[in-house]
């Protein structure tokens, strides 16, 4: 059992850190401008990218500092894997600790993800200390996969 | 035993890319601009930044496409672990496969390595399609910590 496991620390409160990561539009403003369903505990969101899609079911939601997801449709080596955010503060930043857990073989495609996921944290951070990130279509391109 | 791994396609020559991954100069343009010792097989190239730096052992060396170093001092976390790159063509890319491998426990640092070390694999990248990457002390900065 391998994990994709990430650390970024944004200059902005923990509230709207925790916002951008539990409300559509929040969503639609760093990872994929494509998000629709229903984000609250129990609810599917479905993202989707120009190279496919990500269905997640919502597990948990704690706006002290968690959010869980599991993905419930998708490419198959996500099928089953959790999501996880972690959110603390340190001084004047909120602190995530990303986990994306339960990959069953470390696949090429993992590594193309782990990558991905940093690029997609790393316009998070941007939106919340400039106003504006990066989702997909606009995201930062890393290989030949997207 | 957990890993960091990663995967970024480049448009430049396999050639170029192991360039930019064996010599102290190539090096030096992508991941820290303090680079020094010797880049043979059996050698030890010394890393320095900012917040410290890391020793590698050059494991090996094989212009065909990978490269291998063990850490041999640095960090207590990072000591005995394993960087190798990979490389190999697919159509107009390089596609470098990336693992930190050997971690004893996925502590919140590894965490911050794993997206640290996308933020200089993207760096590399940069270097070798624009001729300009971002080594330290000019890397991007993703937390408190770097």
């Amino acid at each position: 059992m391998v994990d994709i496991l990430h650390r970024v620390g944004i200059k902005a409160s923990l509230a709207d850190t925790y916002k951008a990561l539990t409300t559509r539009d929040g969503l639609a403003a760093w990872w994929t401008n494509n998000v629709q369903g229903d984000g609250k505990v129990g609810g599917v969101l479905q993202f989707r990218f120009g190279a496919g899609g990500f269905d997640m079911k919502v597990l948990e939601l704690d706006p002290a500092g968690r959010v869980l997801w599991q993905v419930v449709d998708g490419p198959p080596e996500w099928i089953g894997t959790k999501v996880s955010f972690d959110l603390k503060r340190d001084g004047a930043f909120t602190i995530i600790l990303f986990k994306h857990q339960g990959w069953k073989e470390p696949v090429e495609f993992m590594h193309h993800c782990s990558t991905k996921w940093a690029v997609f944290l790393l316009s998070l951070k941007q939106l919340l200390e400039t106003g504006k990130g990066s989702p997909d279509p606009n995201d930062v391109k890393i290989d030949n996969w997207n």
